[in-house]
């Protein structure tokens, strides 16, 4: 109680949408949308090894072999993850390298986190 | 465990698995499944509406008129939910009423969470 860190945070910013409030017919949408780009055993897997993969980006050329899947495959498997904002792509020469996007894990991360746990760590809630 | 509340966590235990080391096939399967139960806009919103209900509790009787579905509906996506762990289910007399695992939620939600927020904190990572 005595850390001053999360005091400029409002209190509604720190507890989950989940929690707070009903969530509306279209944020629950888009985030089911985003909950189905990881319901899938081998898409989590690409997203791990391009997260924990140096620099946190992973050429294709590098992903297919760990996840034990044809090159078409896992592209499909990238683009669902691109397109849902969990990773960006970019082309250089003859591969494609993909990256993390921190910020859309971490938003995605805190719709899950409950008062439980925030009032855990004694600022809110 | 006083002020320095963080010091005594190893550094592993705050980053996400997905971003330490690449996820094993079996541990992606058990993810996959939990976020799949995650990958439905009224499951989203039943979860919503039981957590942000007093008490973190509701009647299945409390639910089916705000996502307008029937109880049959309701009854099966609260039954996905239940089985993923992310929901508990208590029969008194006519209805089971329902309770969110804060604790299911929280761990889910910290599969996520990347180095970006953790550096953030300035504690670990």
């Amino acid at each position: 109680m005595t850390a001053t860190q999360d005091t400029s945070t409002p209190a509604t910013a720190c507890c989950s949408p989940l929690v707070r409030e009903p969530l509306a017919a279209d944020e629950a949408r888009r985030l089911a949308a985003s909950f189905k780009a990881l319901a899938d055993p081998a898409r989590l897997r690409l997203l791990s090894l391009i997260a924990s993969h140096q620099g946190g980006e992973a050429c294709v050329c590098d992903l297919t072999e760990p996840v034990e899947l044809s090159q078409p495959t896992v592209s499909h498997h990238l683009k669902v993850l691109t397109d849902a904002g969990l990773l960006t792509r970019e082309q250089r020469g003859k591969w494609a390298h993909y990256s993390v996007v921190p910020q859309a894990l971490d938003a995605l991360g805190d719709v899950l986190r409950t008062a439980h746990r925030s009032a855990g760590s004694g600022t809110c809630c």
